[in-house]
């Protein structure tokens, strides 16, 4: 018996159907704020993700050698893809140049709740706009897309990591070095820190501080005016001061971020809450060009978990129609009634395997349909059909001209 | 400089958007039929392609052991999975169930024109009905969805697999020797086949006799009358004598297929010309289950390049607003009227650079807005704004109450 991969699964209809929903509301979210959608190979030269994200994520990569001895990894995210084919055929486009994606992403880790081996991303890119607006419109978009789908129990964050970057100045800390800081911040390991850091109090105090004393700590820096700035722009997306936390521990690692940064989590999801990080980054090293880029991701199967846990997805609903002929004679009258409905947008099935009516009704109702047509002598003779309704078990006659109005 | 990898596409914004079209309208037409859709993992256990499709499938798939010593391979189609699934979790549906599916497969490929080596997919399986009925429909949706997309020069060719198969009786031919044969047949290798089979003279004339001749050579079999009955029900879906090619040189291969099967070529793409196969099968050996099945898979990139070679393709229209205010001191109010237009559903976009009202013009225009919105110190005073529009040229002043109305 040959089973599907540990780590992956398998989506059945129903559930198929509500993330084919929570996607085209993500889609169309995106496509209202002007941005266009792109995609990229499934894998891509190994290469690419070690630079991007460093050699240790090849512990967590799946990566394998082709026929032409090319070495391949299937993407674990979407950025250093974006903007590789940026880079490739998209470097002449007007900027600022807003894209999103949707697809499946692969990491090789231990799975469990909320963490699978294949998951989905769904992200976007704003390239080429260094301004505070263009930060805000991207936190806006993110969490727009969450608040639109209903869902409550969320929580923002924002930081600029440019702040603590001016803070550490005095330190004279390596680039390496503020790397394994920021991910000790991210883990929140603070023995570690001090352990491996010798570093002020005050430095911990700033992870803590409220925003409105962050000023007293960094003085008016163009940093912190650049947050205020943001925090500004938000406000005319009705994102408002009490619906986020400035959080100078949202780091999100060195590794390519550069300034603006945020996470929303969705409390109910426990250990795996995160649901959808970005900010402000630049690639341009990779890629030889110097472009500011602010993104986010969001992982789709924790959003739609989440959206489930409060309730919000939506409820599936009798639709469609299963036509059964009783008899050889009626089949070619049957065939006319579903074309008219099909023709007519309208969800409509046949029974193909020449059921007793008894069973065929109990097929219609198990399968989920709305309405069941029973087609025999009488209704050809009569033009009409026997219009049942599978959920109230009511019976009428409907003429046949009149199917369609009736349904 | 890190590239794309070989046989491999990045898809911008304006193909993507065609691409989308043409699969919601696919995905629209099989659930206008009845079908469901589903989702298997990008990669599976390699034995279970090995099993469908036989070991020489190995030189053409893309393998790999993952870190916990599995041997995977990318999926080179869907059919296997979505039967793996079936096998695995979807037993207990009430039957027929219709499914489909769509996602992108991998073969390493020599890539040429309309052959990559990641590759899209849509396709179908109607599981557990055995009628001509159920064949006619799988044919029906799979030519309907060609048919309703505009598409003309396309050839649909039926054959039942069956009919070979009883006149081959005579021969005693080994399954294997039947696989051979039908491999040259469909590769039209008649010096082959003459050379390694003895067979009449007769045997070829039966390739390539009319329908109507058939059932002259092989009398009126049961496999020839389930062919006929399949044709009389194709009739029902307005597909005529004329609109099809009973071809009995259209064998697909014994691998799984074992009755009624079809191609459709689209005449104007040369070599690589099949868009879709497909026809009746039988995967129980592999999944321990006796099951008849029916679907087609649609090669989804070739149909898209013959859409566009038929010219067939939906014709992008300029859409979306951009908004540009002129001074720090509107930017509250022109936010306000993006709201505005994003609530109602409406593409908007606001210059997010903060750049000349000329340059912020041209940029409109390059990234295909129908309109820009310019708000300065009047528009703000008198509550309006001023519309626009790039195709015309021409610009009004509009009450901001009016603003949806007027685009």
């Amino acid at each position: 018996m040959i089973e599907r991969p540990r780590g992956t699964r398998d989506f059945e209809p129903d559930e198929m159907e509500s993330r084919k929903w929570l996607e085209d509301r993500l889609r169309k979210k995106a496509e209202n704020f002007g941005y266009r959608e792109v995609l990229t190979p499934t894998f891509e030269h190994i290469e690419l993700f070690l630079e991007r994200s460093g050699p240790s994520i090849v512990e967590e990569i799946y990566s394998f050698e082709d026929k032409g001895g090319r070495e391949l990894a299937l993407r674990p995210e979407f950025t250093a893809s974006v903007m590789r084919m940026y880079s490739e055929s998209l470097r002449g486009e007007p900027k600022p140049l807003k894209l999103f994606y949707f697809g499946p992403a692969f990491r090789y880790e231990r799975p469990q709740s909320g963490r699978y081996r294949e998951f989905w991303h769904f992200g976007t890119e704003l390239i080429g706009a260094d301004t505070p607006r263009a930060d805000a419109e991207n936190i806006a978009l993110a969490y727009q897309c969450m608040k639109d789908l209903g869902l409550d129990d969320i929580n923002l964050r924002i930081s600029n990591l440019q702040i603590l970057e001016d803070y550490l100045k005095k330190y004279d800390l390596s680039r390496d070095e503020r790397e394994e800081l920021y991910h000790m911040i991210d883990k929140e390991e603070t023995d570690k820190i001090e352990e491996k850091f010798d570093l002020d109090e005050e430095f911990f105090d700033l992870l803590d501080l409220p925003f409105e004393e962050v000023s007293s700590f960094v003085g008016e820096s163009s940093s912190y005016e650049h947050l205020k700035e943001v925090m500004k722009h938000l406000s005319y997306y009705d994102i408002e001061r009490s619906d986020y936390m400035i959080d100078l521990s949202t780091v999100r690692g060195l590794d390519y971020y550069s300034g603006v940064v945020f996470e929303i989590d969705a409390e109910r999801l426990g250990a795996q809450k995160q649901i959808c990080g970005g900010g402000d980054y630049n690639l341009g090293d990779i890629f030889d060009i110097d472009i500011s880029s602010k993104g986010f991701a969001i992982g789709f199967d924790r959003l739609h978990l989440a959206l489930e846990r409060e309730d919000k997805l939506f409820d599936k609903e009798r639709e469609g129609c299963y036509i059964i002929p009783i008899g050889e004679k009626n089949i070619s009258y049957s065939y006319e009634v579903l074309s008219k409905l099909r023709e007519n947008n309208l969800k409509a099935d046949i029974d193909l395997k020449d059921r007793s009516i008894g069973k065929a009704i109990g097929f219609a109702d198990k399968a989920g349909f709305k309405y069941s047509i029973i087609i025999g002598e009488e209704e050809v003779k009569n033009e009409e059909i026997a219009l049942k309704d599978m959920e109230s078990g009511e019976q009428e006659s409907v003429e046949k001209e009149e199917i369609i109005g009736a349904i």
